[in-house]
Formats: C-alpha cells, structure tokens, sequence
C-alpha cells in the first residue's frame, strides 16, 4: 500500500477538517483508496510550528485550547516558520491552507513555490496563487516531477475543475456560466423576497455566511478570479483578472428584482467565459436575469453551479456547495488522491 | 502515440454518429488525448459485415445508400455475422450498440462476452446487459486483462456513472435521487400545462421522443434499469430488477398535477437509491412530487439529472442530455478513453 506524509500549512477550520477526517476514517479510505495518509508537519499563525517525521498524534492537537503553543512538544516551536518546514520537513505533500490575500495571492504563491522547489507535491484551497500565477507554479511542478492540485479554489470541494478537465475529456467547452459565490446569491434571494440589498448583506453577516467587508462577494472580485482560473485550466486561455470585466449586484435595484419576478426571470451574478468564432476567450461577472429554463435559474442560496456548453454533449451543469470547512477539506483530500494516482503512473511507467 | 483498432457492432445512429466524429475530427482528437483510432469492422442488420484491417474509409461507408450491402467489397459479406466479426476481426475495443431486448440483455450479452472471451474490450450503450450481468462480465473482462465500460446506459454521454465512481472517490454516497427518463419527463411537462397524459404521449410519438410502445417509458421500467445499474455501480449493491418496487406515471391524474402546482411543487418520476443505516441498498421508481428548492424540481423536458447525497459534500447534481445520437456517440468516446488509459496503466506497471 502507498503511503503519504502531509504538512499543514494553517490550521484553522479547513486543515483541522482534513485532520479530522485522517483520525476518524483513515484506515477506512486507505482500504478504499490503497493509500495511508499521516501527519508530518503542522504549522499555524497561533500554535507556532511542529515537526514530528513519526507522525504527529492529531488527536492531541485536535483537543488543544485555542491558547496552546506547540513550543515546548518534541519538534515544536513558538513561530510558524512556514518556509523552513516546508522545505525541511519530511512530509511528501504540503497542504496549503493559509489565509491569503487574493490580490498579490501571498504568502500562499510563497508556499507553494517553497513546496514544489523542495520536490514536494501541493494541495491548496487558495484561488489567489491559481489565478495569479498557475503557469509558472505547473511549469515549477512538472519541473520538479511534483504536482499542483487547486480544485478546491473553485466551489470547494464540488469537482468542478476535474469534471471539466478530466470526466468530460474528448469534449471541446466552449463556455462556461457559473453561480460561484454563496454569499451574492444568498443577497439575491432575499431581495427577490422584498429585503433592500443593506439588509440582506446584515442577515448574510448574522448568518456567519458574508464576511465583515462584504465587498469582494457583493461586488464580483471574487467571482472574477474563479472566472480567471475556469477560463485558464479549461478554455486554455491565460487571462488575468484585469481581462475579465466585472459588475457586482449592488448596481441592481429592488425594482430591477422585482420587475424580473414579474416576467418569470431570476436575477443572478454570473461568472462567464466564452470562446469566440476565432478562438478568442474572454470572460465577465454580471448580473444577469435568467429565463426559467435556464439551468442555473433554479439554484438557490449557499449552492453553487457550473454550466458548461460543450460540442457533443450540449449542456452539462453540475451544481453543489461553494463553500464550508468539512466541503473544502475534501477538495483537499480529492487533490491528495490524484496527487497518489499521479504518482503511481509515475512510477509504474518508470519500472 | 498510441493506436486502437475498433469494430463498430450495429451501424445505425449511434455508431454511425461515432464513425462521423473519427472521420471529422480523429487527428485533432489524437493531438488532445494521444491515441489515434480506426474501424477495422463494421456490422448491421441491414448492409451485413465489412472486415477491413487495414481500415474501413468511413467517408466511403457512411455515404452508402440505406439500400446499399457490405457483399462485394472486400471482406464484405452480406450476412451481419456477429459473434465471428468480434471474435475474428483484428479490433482491440467492440463497439456494442445493437437493438437489445432490455429483458433478456439479448443479443448484446453475448456479443460482450464474446469479445471479452477474446481478449478485446468492450464499450457499449446498452443498459440490459449492465443491468443484467455487470458483476459477471466484470469478472470476465478481469480474467482476460480487457475493459468493459458502460457509460452511456445511464444518460446517454452525460457522464454520471464516471463521476460517481471517479470524480467524486474518498466520498460516501449514501443516496441517489435521479430523473432519468426523457420522455416521461416531457408527458408531465405537458401534463403540467393542462394536457391529459394520452395527449402528451401522442405529442412525444410525434416529435419522435417516445417509442411507438411507451410503455418502458411511461411505467418505469426503463428507469428501473438505470436504478439497478446505479445502485450496483455506484453503492456496491447487488439488486435486480425484481428488487426494484416500480411505479409509473400511468397513475397520476390531472387533478394530482394541479394540486401540486398550485401548492408550487412539481411531479417528477424519481429513481432512487437509498444505502439506510445498516448498510442495506435499496431501490425504487416512483412519482414524486418535489418542492421547488429540490435540486431536480427544475429539470425540465427531456434533460435527464442525477442528484448524489454524499457525506463530505452533501449534495451533488450532474444533469445534461439523457438521449441523442451524438450524446450517446460520446459516451462511447468515453468509454475508449478510459480503456486507453487503463492499458497505458498496465503496460506501464508491467515494463
């Protein structure tokens, strides 16, 4: 059977799902996966840093009060040296779960570059490094025989990138429309009830689901990066996010929903990406009113979904959640698998 | 690059639609997925059989009169001789899409097992023999080192049964809920809008939807099938038809259609698969009413979807085209890529 040291990079809610997971079914999806997965390697902004190559007791770590340190552990440090333990640990995969700012996609392009430079393989959920700097961080893994997995940097860990990629392979796609943000279509549903945008956004907050600067859902910057990364791993494009014209929700008006209503139509903020007559891609975030039979009319509050026009097939939409900690750990653990498969053809070819 | 020979058993829409995509577009698929193809064998009822094995010019072929024969050309015979073109003909991959009775799984049970028994694997988009025997056709396609891949007997080239057993692996599905019959769904369509169901069948016939004898669509059993494959396929059971409790839409009244309009849901003929908390897998076919924010409430016409229950990810849905020349044609494309993939697998881990 394989086998898989890991390396948490931030261990916060997402990480400390995958942990979970590991502790509590490891046996049982390494019997269905034939592969075993440990711990290595953790690293976070409070705990500090910790390093055990025999593999670190997640149990332990798991029940640790928030105030705890790893300094003071076998392997532990009071600071989260990030760079230092993930080229110096023993872990053969680093699993990149760091808060990062999706402008400049730092720290986590420094990880991830750090990871693959030292012959490891990267998992992240980050979409700032894939839709900053995905060539050059897949040129540095092929470079060095080690694979980038980002499929949870679009709609979690719905497979939404290894459907368009792989399950749909033979197919030409020659567009896409996704509903990739829960929080604007959450907004939008309670507007369609009545409740000013002001007052969605506050119940959004209540709920937990808007952040406390609500821009980047409201306003489509987070679309537009998931529209950067579908257009560049599944059109073959190489657009960056100033190419991908972008309008928020905040420009329609209760009258706007309401008059949509009245025809049957739903309001929408829609991430798209289309290839032209010549071959051009392109893409865009706009609200858009949807007919009844669209198919991404129907998909309602903290649900996220692609539709994807392709040659043979038509329409093929897949929809599921876009966000949430256990949802984006498996994205995570979907990344380790191909991450093992990927491997294995590795080394079967080289025998 | 490598090769695959293929002989196409049964030339009518489906295959034919097949042999159009390899003659228009082969070299640009051989570029994208590494392969190249060719038919070495074709048979069908109408033009006999055509063993070529240095290649069939499928141009040639496809411009044949309906009243045209395969006797006179070379390696042409009237006669479709079936079980001597797979077991003879140089082809690595049979190309299965006969007439099949559902009941029986006849003739193409044994075309697939003729095929396996010579060491050829199979792709085909027959649900009968699926249904029917899959574990043991499995088992003899293991024996004999060959693939038998199934994919369009469940929504056509919507590729479901991959993504359910690939796409989405590390996850427990522990339900399935799916729409899985185009032309049911179409009668309550129109139902929905006043039509009795005699007058919606009569409208399906005529736009070419329905079968001259609905039956299997309209009663369920088509679906019935597609709930036996899921549920073996997908949820590791052992159910057969008989196992499956099956109701059709016959016994839904107009007044019933109504009603449940007026309080916003919406009929929909379910096949559905339950794991319950022992473990047990069952299945059934049935008219449900479904409340408007169930993920298969707005699947409309004949779109075909699948709704997967999951432990990580909740709820997933994949819906597309349930039907078509050209969807099931890409099924079967899909099917060729998984068997290139799974020999280059082999060869790899045998050098």
């Amino acid at each position: 059977m394989n086998h898989h040291d890991l390396a948490l990079i931030g261990f916060g809610g997402v990480n400390r799902a995958l942990a979970e997971i590991i502790r509590d079914r490891g046996e049982a999806l390494g019997h269905e996966l034939g592969f075993t997965l440990r711990v290595v390697a953790i690293t976070d902004l409070r705990f500090g840093s910790l390093m055990q190559p025999d593999g670190i007791d997640l149990d332990h770590v798991l029940n640790l009060p928030s105030s705890a340190s790893f300094e003071g552990m076998p392997g532990g440090a009071a600071i989260p040296n990030n760079d230092h333990v993930i080229r110096q640990s023993s872990a053969d995969i680093i699993v990149e779960a760091t808060f990062t700012n999706p402008v400049d996609g730092e720290p986590a392009i420094s990880h991830v570059r750090a990871a693959l430079e030292s012959g490891k393989s990267v998992t992240t959920t980050n979409k700032g490094p894939v839709a900053i700097a995905r060539a050059a961080l897949n040129r540095l893994a092929d470079e060095n025989g080690v694979r980038f997995e980002y499929e949870g940097s679009v709609m979690s860990g719905t497979p939404v990138l290894r459907f368009g990629r792989e399950t749909m392979s033979g197919l030409w796609i020659n567009a896409i429309q996704g509903i990739l943000n829960g929080t604007s279509n959450y907004v939008l549903g309670k507007m369609e009830g009545g409740m000013t945008l002001q007052a969605a956004v506050a119940e959004a907050q209540e709920l937990g689901y808007a952040e406390a600067d609500p821009t980047a859902d409201i306003e489509g910057s987070d679309v537009q990066l998931k529209v950067v990364i579908l257009a560049n791993e599944l059109l073959g494009a190489d657009l960056t996010t100033a190419d991908v014209e972008r309008r928020g929700i905040s420009s329609l008006s209760a009258a706007d929903i309401v008059q949509a209503a009245a025809e049957g139509k739903r309001w929408k903020l829609v991430g798209s990406v289309t290839r032209d007559e010549f071959g051009r891609v392109s893409g865009a975030v706009e609200p858009i009113a949807l007919s009844p039979d669209h198919p991404l009319a129907g998909i309602s509050g903290a649900t996220n979904a692609i539709a994807f026009t392709t040659d043979l097939l038509g329409t093929v939409t897949v929809s599921g959640p876009g966000a949430g900690r256990w949802e984006t750990a498996y994205a995570l653990l979907s990344d380790i698998i191909a991450i093992d498969a990927h491997q294995r053809a590795l080394v079967g070819a080289a025998l």
